[in-house]
């Protein structure tokens, strides 16, 4: 970083320093498989619809990994990763969202900009979610050479105020964290493909994306969740989560006949690819949908074409959620109480937590607190 | 077929030799590669909910090819392939269908019989192609051990009332028969995933399905079909047919970027599983459908996760039609004078016609012909 000023900012209520402060302090990665370590970064270019945010605490997701080591392709080092944000707006544009004002929590997902262009008709249509200009809260290029973007492992972030979330009160900060992006993605498909009194359903994977499935699929009415794990040992707690049933895939030896055809909508949050993609396709019942949302660095596994006929099955990915239905699953967690199972520490200790998280000894998600608090008063670390 | 009675029945308006003939005569084959001949085969039992046909004429089929070399699991043989068949009920059920009189022109398609029960979610709702006790035209077997199911390359055959459609006069036979399955196999996707006046739809190969999918895309008013071949060798024929564009996928070496997030919709009817599967995804728009109703022997190529998900693709497979789509396609095409492509060629050809259709020179479907033209009167070859 030695090529950028390191001049870190402190917090404030939209004074001078933070006008012309646009060298924040975080948790950087300087190239794939490195140690984050803590320095100064340049953000983006300041412009008048964008909001600085004072981080409270921010989650630590399957893709923070995925990109860190360049899994998904090579990631523009140095990266700050972090995208389950939420903190204390600290400057506002003046052209910013409505209803943003300094001091208020806020919070944000993967989504650091879209659009909002009357020619694009993805954000038109309020599937903000597949606007092709969008940008990724880090590790992504702003337009017009505004700059890179730098997540949520950090003292402060700055972005879109349009992709900036107002958090209800009665949602703690953690668990809203964790409902930005491990909510919203396992949300959107629920709702996209109708998950109601009707529906059986199945989670795949029961971590932080997995465990909101099972939470939120119960608050929408669903009347059976059947949890998948690979190993016995998360049964007690996909029971307390609401699950009706849990199937250990790897101490099961018949669960994938058990189960054959018992699914209407099947969340799949696996992303490794050795997975068994064919037994799962195989839970569905004729005119089921699997929904893929994990991420695997390596192909899926090759698909029977007449077993999946037979059965008239779909299988849908879906990217994150739209502001719209992010808002609506905040405002459903706050009136049903619905809280993510989060497990915080202090950011300092990241590397830490980055480690336990690719162990999978994360229940069920990880949050790293800012000393601060995200309090405008923060002085930085 | 020694050990069978070679009795071969005459068609009747149900005069006792119909009523006592369960040995039917027709094109069987005796294992895979075996070309077919023409001998008698005992048909299922008798029930009062079955029609007797006598075969106008049928079409021939990928499916048919697939089955006779037993490329999607063991054959039941012999076997008489032939599930697009059009004739003369010459007998009718006391119990059959009300509709169906002796001497109406009558189709059947793929399916031969569902349970129709009413403890069947699928007939109940009358999503019967996905009834779990369905029976195939040919090759499987009735349920109570009343029997095998054979098809249509055959003088007669005999099957379930309530998977007999009627046919509106204004279809011509060898067109109606290619409707019943290449036809509603395109059209059950096109229907379900709502073509219409804003969809752009792509049709992924120009065969016996391929051209029954732009027409219909066409007729339900789709603004933009691009139809997609591997030669350019289709494009007069796919422009007549109505198409807006033809790519011709191994001459044309851009296509995949020029067309690249240009379709909502896209109907695969292509069974090669080295097909470039990962540009063709590439053709949809966020949000897009990809239909695979072709099905490969061998699995599908593997899937990219990453590009679907940024992309919010669904991936749908479906098989055939329920009766009732297939009555409003048979409607659709018999008020807008849609026809399909057909090469009508005599019966006794079929070995020549499977020939054609496995070297993919079909324009677009061969439908053989029964000599006696499916008349009541006919005494069999």
């Amino acid at each position: 970083m030695g090529s950028q000023e390191e001049k870190p900012i402190t917090g404030s209520k939209g004074g001078d320093d933070v006008v012309n402060g646009d060298v924040f302090q975080g948790w950087m990665a300087d190239g794939a498989g490195k140690p984050l370590r803590y320095t100064g970064f340049r953000v983006k270019e300041w412009e008048e619809t964008d909001v600085d945010i004072a981080v409270e605490c921010c989650g630590v997701c399957a893709s923070d990994l995925h990109v860190l080591r360049s899994g998904w392709g090579e990631t523009i080092y140095p990266c700050c990763v972090g995208h389950e944000i939420i903190g204390t707006a600290v400057r506002v544009g003046s052209h910013a969202r409505p209803g943003i004002q300094i001091g208020d929590r806020v919070g944000i997902g993967p989504q650091g900009y879209t659009c909002r262009q009357a020619d694009c008709e993805w954000c038109s249509s309020r599937q903000e979610n597949y606007c092709p200009r969008r940008v990724g809260t880090y590790g992504d290029r702003y337009p017009n050479e505004k700059g890179i973007s730098y997540g949520g492992f950090a003292d402060h972030c700055r972005h879109n105020s349009y992709s900036v979330f107002s958090i209800p009160e009665a949602l703690d900060s953690a668990s809203a964290a964790v409902m930005l992006c491990a909510g919203s993605t396992v949300y959107e498909p629920l709702k996209e493909w109708g998950a109601g009194p009707e529906t059986k359903v199945g989670v795949i994977g029961v971590g932080g994306l997995g465990h909101l499935g099972v939470l939120f699929a119960k608050a929408m009415g669903c009347p059976r969740v059947v949890a998948f794990s690979r190993k016995s040992d998360k049964t007690a707690d996909a029971m307390k989560l609401g699950a009706d049933e849990y199937v250990a895939t790897s101490e099961q030896e018949d669960w994938s006949e058990k189960y054959a055809s018992s699914l209407d909508l099947i969340i799949c949050t696996v992303s490794d690819p050795r997975m068994p993609f064919k037994e799962y396709l195989g839970l569905l019942r004729p005119k089921g949908r699997f929904c893929q949302v994990g991420i695997p660095e390596e192909p899926l596994p090759a698909l029977d074409a007449m077993s999946l006929v037979l059965n008239g099955t779909s299988i849908s990915f879906s990217d994150s959620a739209s502001p719209g239905n992010i808002r609506e699953m905040l405002e459903l967690a706050a009136s049903k109480g619905i809280k993510a199972w989060t497990q915080v520490k202090p950011m300092k200790e990241v590397n830490e937590a980055l480690k336990e998280m690719e162990e999978g000894k994360a229940r069920f998600r990880i949050v790293l607190e800012n000393e601060s608090g995200g309090k405008p008063s923060s002085e930085g670390r």
